[in-house]
C-alpha cells in the first residue's frame, strides 16, 4: 500500500522518504504535482538543510528523515550529539523530529546497526498508519462523499497516510467513493498534494476553493476526515489553518467529522486547545505568487498556520489502537 | 465620499465608471491593485465588450455602464434598440443591466438628455449606496473589528459600496477600526480590490485566507458585513462562494452577521435560497494562476460562483431604507 507513482520514469511503489546506496532519498515535495524529483543525500547536514527548506514536509516524514540523517551521521563517524544539534536545529516546531532524534541516539548507543535503526523507524510510522487505515476503512462506505483538508497523506508521514489512509484502505478493498480536496490556501497541499496522491491512487476527487466547503456541506458531505497537528488532553486539536471552518459547518449540517492521528500526535501535557500556540508563517505567503506582489502595495496579510478546533466538534480520533470519542483518549494516555 | 486615489498621477476623487469628454470612461478593474488604468470608449460596442471582458464588474457597475452605452448610442445617432440588443448580450445574469438599458430607452423615449439620464441612473446608484452608509455606519464603533468578504466596495457600485459604505462612513465620521478582508479565492476580489480600496481610504486591515475566518471569529470579531448578489422573499440569500462558511461561524461564536444591499437586490419572485441557481464558472479559474497550471494534471476542480446563506444566519439587511430583520423585508417589497 506504498505510495503509487504513475508518471512515465518512475513506475510502482515509492515512500516519500528512505535508504538506498548509502543515500537518504526524498520526493522534493516542492516541485510537486508538476514534477517528480528525487534527490539523494550523503550527509546528514545535507538531510537537515532538506528539512529547513521543506524539501520533505509533514511531522512524520521530517521525523523519519531526521532518523536517517542520523543514521549517516553514524556510518560517517560523525559525533553523534554535533550531528543531533544540527538536525533539531532544522525546524523548531514538529515534535517527531526531536523525538527521531532521541530515539536514533537511544538505538546507536545501544549498539543497533544505524541503517537497521533508521529503517525500523521509518516502518514503525508506516504500520501505525496502515492500522490507522484498517481502523477507519470501514467508515467509508460504497458511493460516499468525503471531504479533507491539507495533506495528511503518504507524502506527509513517509507512506499511506493519516486522513488519506481510511480513503487508502476502503479503496483496496474495491469501495468507491468521492473526495473534495480543499486547496488549502496559502501553501496548496490540498490541491498541489493531497489531489495529487489521490489522482495516483486512482480514487475520484475534485479541488475545491477553501470558501466552497460550506456550500458543499449543505449540498450533501458523508464525512470529514483530516489530520492533526497537536491534539490535547480535552480533545481540542490543532490542524492546518481552515479545520476550524469545516468542523463548525459539519456539525451545523450534521456531518461525522473525524480526526486521524497516531497517539504520538496526542499531547497530554497539553490541557486544552488555547494553551496550544500558533505559528505566524510570513505574509508574502499570502500576498506573493511566484514572487509576485499580488495584493495592494502596502496592505498587509495575516497568516497563521494552524486553528484549533474544540472536542465537541470532533466525532471520533482514528488512531493506531482503535476509532476513540473525544472524552475516551485519557485511556490510552500511556 | 467618492473613491479616493492616492496614486501618483491620479489625485483626488473618482467613480468606477463615468461620462467625460464625450467618452465613457472607467477603471480597469482587470489591472488592479498593481496598476490603475482609466480607459475611456466613445463607441457604445466597446462599452459592451468592456462590460463582457470584465474590464467593470459588479452588478450595479455593469448597469451604470450600460446606462452609459445607451447614452454613447444615443449621441451618436445609432438605433437605440439594435444598441440595447448588443449591451444586453454582454453579460448573462446581472439584472442591473438589463434593468439600466430598459431604463435609458424609457428615458430616451421621453426626449431626456442622454448624458443627463445617464448620469442620473450612476447618481441614483451612488445615493442609495451613500444611504446605505448612513444607515450602517452607527452600528461601527471605535475599536471594532471587522470582517467582510469580495468586493462590495465602491468598485463594484460606481462609487461608495454595499458592504464598504458603513465603513467609509463611520471612517468618515471619526471612528477607528481594523477589517479582517478575506481574500476570496479563486479570483481574490478580497485581496485585489477591497484590500486596495481600504487602503486608499486608510482604513486600517489586513488581508487573510478564505480558511483563516473562524480562526480569527474566534479570537474576537465584533460584527461581519458583505454584500448579496440576490436576496430571497424568505430572506435567503446569495453571494460570493466563502459567505455561508463565514455566516455559519459567526452564528456559533455569537457574532453579528450583517448584509448590506439595495433594495433592488431583493428578488421577491424568489421564494427562497433553494430556487436560487448557482453559476459553475470555468475550472481553471482554480487550477492556474497567470496562466500556469497549478494542480496536478488530471485533476479537477469545481468553481461555484456563489453559496446560498440561509435567512437564520443574517442579522440584518442594510438597504437605503434602513436596516431591516430578515422576517422584516416583505414590508419593503414595493
Amino acid at each position: 500500500m506504498a505510495l503509487k507513482i504513475r508518471t512515465d520514469g518512475y513506475c510502482g511503489d515509492m515512500r516519500a522518504v528512505w535508504f538506498e546506496d548509502g543515500e537518504v532519498r526524498m520526493i522534493d515535495q516542492r516541485d510537486l504535482p508538476g514534477k517528480i524529483t528525487v534527490v539523494g543525500f550523503s550527509k546528514y547536514a545535507d538531510v537537515a538543510e532538506a528539512i529547513q527548506n521543506m524539501t520533505t514536509r509533514g511531522a512524520p516524514s521530517i521525523g523519519a528523515s531526521a532518523a536517517y540523517a542520523m543514521c549517516l551521521a553514524a556510518l560517517a563517524g560523525d559525533d553523534p550529539n554535533e550531528a543531533a544539534e544540527r538536525i533539531r536545529a532544522a525546524r523548531p516546531t514538529a515534535n517527531d523530529l526531536f523525538y527521531a532524534v532521541e530515539y536514533m541516539l537511544s538505538e546507536l548507543r545501544k549498539g543497533a546497526d544505524p541503517i537497521a535503526a533508521a529503517d525500523g523507524y521509518a516502518d514503525m510510522t508506516v504500520d501505525k498508519c496502515t492500522r490507522i487505515g484498517e481502523f477507519g476503512g470501514p467508515l467509508i462506505k460504497d458511493g460516499m462523499k468525503i471531504m479533507t483538508h491539507c495533506n495528511a497523506g503518504a507524502l506527509a508521514t513517509v507512506d499511506v497516510g493519516t486522513a488519506l489512509a481510511p480513503m487508502r484502505k476502503a479503496f483496496t478493498d474495491g469501495r468507491r467513493f468521492f473526495v473534495y480536496v480543499s486547496e488549502t490556501r496559502p501553501r496548496l497541499q490540498g490541491m498541489q498534494l493531497t489531489a495529487w496522491e489521490l489522482g495516483q491512487e486512482g480514487i475520484d476527487h475534485a479541488v475545491i476553493p477553501d470558501g466552497a466547503s460550506a456550500h458543499y456541506m449543505s449540498k450533501g458531505v458523508d464525512m470529514i476526515i483530516v489530520g492533526a497537528d497537536r491534539i490535547a488532553a480535552n480533545g481540542d486539536f490543532a490542524n492546518k489553518i481552515g479545520t476550524l471552518d469545516k468542523a463548525v459547518a459539519a456539525k451545523r449540517f450534521g456531518i461525522p467529522f473525524y480526526v486521524a492521528a497516531p497517539i504520538s500526535t496526542f499531547d497530554f501535557n497539553t490541557a486544552d486547545g488555547e494553551s496550544i500556540v500558533i505559528e505566524e508563517r510570513a505574509e508574502t505567503e499570502v500576498t506573493e505568487i511566484f514572487g509576485r506582489l499580488i495584493a495592494p502595495e502596502g496592505s498587509r496579510a495575516l497568516n497563521p498556520a494552524f486553528d484549533v478546533t474544540p472536542a465537541e466538534l470532533v466525532t471520533g480520533f482514528i488512531t493506531e489502537k482503535g476509532i476513540l470519542p473525544p472524552d475516551g483518549i485519557r485511556g490510552i494516555a500511556s
